[in-house]
């Protein structure tokens, strides 16, 4: 078991630095706040820190100091497909797809979720809970379980089938409520500072958050510690994509790898409150917003996370952009006949995005790509074929074979 | 990249050996085959002969030749998950899961996909096709699309939506048929002669299978080379007992494991032809069957691969049992809430056939076992729950949260 070496919590406002503990935002501004490592130890032991697989292969990189506190299910170690059909179908030179589908619950919320139920072990509580659109919920139930903690789990009525199935049955305190996402979350996160539960939520938890850190790990590594070019990340709050630019700045910083990748932000035109700011240079706006396809992303206020994503684009010649639902319901067929990767809408979101600002000229097409793809197509709602069946004697089907395959 | 080890096939019925090739069943006596390898290479070499990580890494020990068939959806290396409070729930000393809904289509079947789609490019095929009750068929048509091949998949009209959606986003070719497996597959095998496609079923195609075979390395390298003493193992045809059973001998007779585990065949007691057999000391017969929840384990004919189960249970002082659909839907329960790990009804009736036996003292509670869990919960079709959802402000939800949390 490796230590962790995270040394200190910092504010991203004011700089102010503070001691690890349990601290959802800076004593002094009231700023975000964020885990700092050893980078000295980072620069001179290099890569070769690193042991096991899994998410907890970089738990020198995250906060859990005692190895009984890392909960796992398996997560992360998640695979980064070369997807040459897509990337000819895209006109790009070169486009990998970093598959979250792979985690236990089926999405990235997963490496989060490590590191959240961790902490909250870490730090003595004994129930979590979170405010999610489904995605969150499950993988927060599933991972509290795993640790033996409660879990109080708030839920979108209009989730996935699968979702809601899922929450049902690794939670025993599931809550549907009205409303999207944002009409809850800012009471939620107020009843956070009773401590009667751990914030498991995606807006302060800077403990939780840093799970998410290992994609960008990851990434680097399956690429020999030469990411591509440009990755492109879903926001919603954006957890994924601050997470993924902090990995990446930290281990240039080590000199673990020899520049970061340009980030751009991928969104649902229907959520696209980050992507609208950016395009148009001027402030967030919060937006009042409906049902989207990618339930993942329907956030239409990002609060201060959707500030620190815009600055992080801002100062990093990032790029953004959105797809409407029909757009990323097009982009999950492709990859699912293209590939074979079978993602929901809120994973394709990326890809979308992608397909689009490249036709628009707004990326170089001879640069290399990865597209975070954040959701198995498993937790997908939507009519099934017809159930209209045959029954088959030897002859009808040779000639249905006969036929299907001539057709090739 | 690794070279393979494969030498040659063999009849497991008379022993007569024959070269490498498209070949699926013994030229002299219509017996199946199985492949052999180098043990000598294995022996000397030692597990210092396996690189990278996923289901190539066992590339030594798989057939294909030519690393550019080697077709990868990012299967493998899946979670061996010790699981000590499901242990207590059912009264064992040490139980670990083999979680394979961790696989790019959520079951184990994308092992032998895998292999199979790779043997497809090997032998210069353009299609493949399957008949499945619904997970075959999606984990073939998605390696099919990611090695750019035709697939014809032919799946049960009653396959659970999620499967349906699946199989129907990955393929252009979905036939669904009327009754279960057994009603299609004879005709479907006699078929395969034709070589219109490649043979991706389960009843003789050894490269297909040899794939699943990297279950039980995982488990094996996962437990440091000292396999639990019992392996459960899921039956409908018998894939994956056979094919973990032969790695189990493979790793033992190349000296890299000390002795193989004993094996427990599972099955739903809706199809229980081979449970029925071992444990009544009778010849298989097959049987006449209806629907069960465990929708993968829905063959009543298991034909010859279900005799050559029988043979190794028999010669191996292996185990069967089987489990009711309600019983393994309360396996598909208690997995979620103890473990946190939300695995479909097909995959769990393992548990509930371990917990059954543990329960009527037909096994040794002092033994370490390990489960495979052949399939991820999100395929699962069931009522979801109740959409009534509630509306909060910060009052009622302060009330709600110490009311549930103060019934811990």
């Amino acid at each position: 078991m490796t230590d962790s070496l995270a040394r200190e919590l910092a504010c991203i406002d004011c700089g102010t630095v503070h001691p690890l503990g349990y601290r959802l935002e800076c004593e002094k501004c009231r700023g975000l706040l964020e885990l700092r490592y050893d980078l000295d130890v980072l620069r001179a032991r290099g890569p070769a820190l690193l042991a096991g697989g899994g998410l907890w292969r970089y738990a020198p990189v995250l906060p859990i100091a005692d190895p009984a506190h890392r909960v796992t299910l398996g997560e992360g170690g998640t695979p980064l497909l070369d997807c040459p059909r897509l990337a000819k179908v895209l006109g790009v030179r070169s486009l990998a797809v970093k598959f979250e589908g792979a985690n236990p619950t089926g999405t990235v919320k997963d490496r989060s979720s490590a590191t959240g139920v961790a902490a909250a072990l870490q730090f003595g509580f004994t129930a979590t809970s979170v405010v999610s659109s489904g995605n969150a919920g499950s993988s927060i139930a599933a991972y509290s379980a795993r640790a033996g903690l409660r879990s109080l789990i708030f839920a979108y009525a209009r989730a996935s089938a699968p979702k809601l199935l899922h929450m049902a049955a690794t939670t025993a305190d599931l809550v549907l409520y009205e409303g999207v996402y944002d009409d809850l979350i800012t009471h939620w996160d107020r009843l956070v500072e009773s401590r009667l539960f751990f914030d498991c939520g995606a807006s302060r938890n800077a403990y939780k958050h840093e799970g998410k850190k290992t994609i960008g790990y990851e990434i680097a590594e399956q690429s020999g510690w030469r990411p591509p070019d440009v990755v492109v990340a879903p926001v919603a709050v954006g957890e994924t994509f601050i997470a993924a630019a902090r990995g990446f700045r930290e281990m240039r910083d080590a000199g673990w790898i020899p520049r970061v990748p340009r980030m751009v932000a991928a969104q649902a035109t229907r959520a696209n409150a980050i992507s609208r700011a950016f395009r148009s240079g001027r402030p967030l706006e919060p937006l009042k917003i409906g049902y989207t396809v990618a339930e993942g992303l329907a956030a239409g206020n990002p609060g201060r996370k959707g500030e620190w994503v815009l600055r992080l684009l801002r100062d990093g010649r990032g790029a953004a952009g959105d797809a409407e639902d029909e757009q990323i319901l097009e982009a999950q067929r492709t990859l699912a006949r293209t590939e074979g990767i079978w993602a929901g809408p809120t994973g394709v979101a990326t890809l979308a995005v992608l397909g689009k600002m490249l036709a628009a000229e707004e990326l170089d097409p001879a640069q290399s790509y990865c597209a975070i793809v954040s959701e198995t197509g498993l937790k997908t709602e939507a009519a099934p074929p017809s159930r209209a069946a045959t029954a088959f004697d030897f002859d009808s089907l040779e000639r249905l074979v006969e036929q299907r395959l001539a057709r090739a």
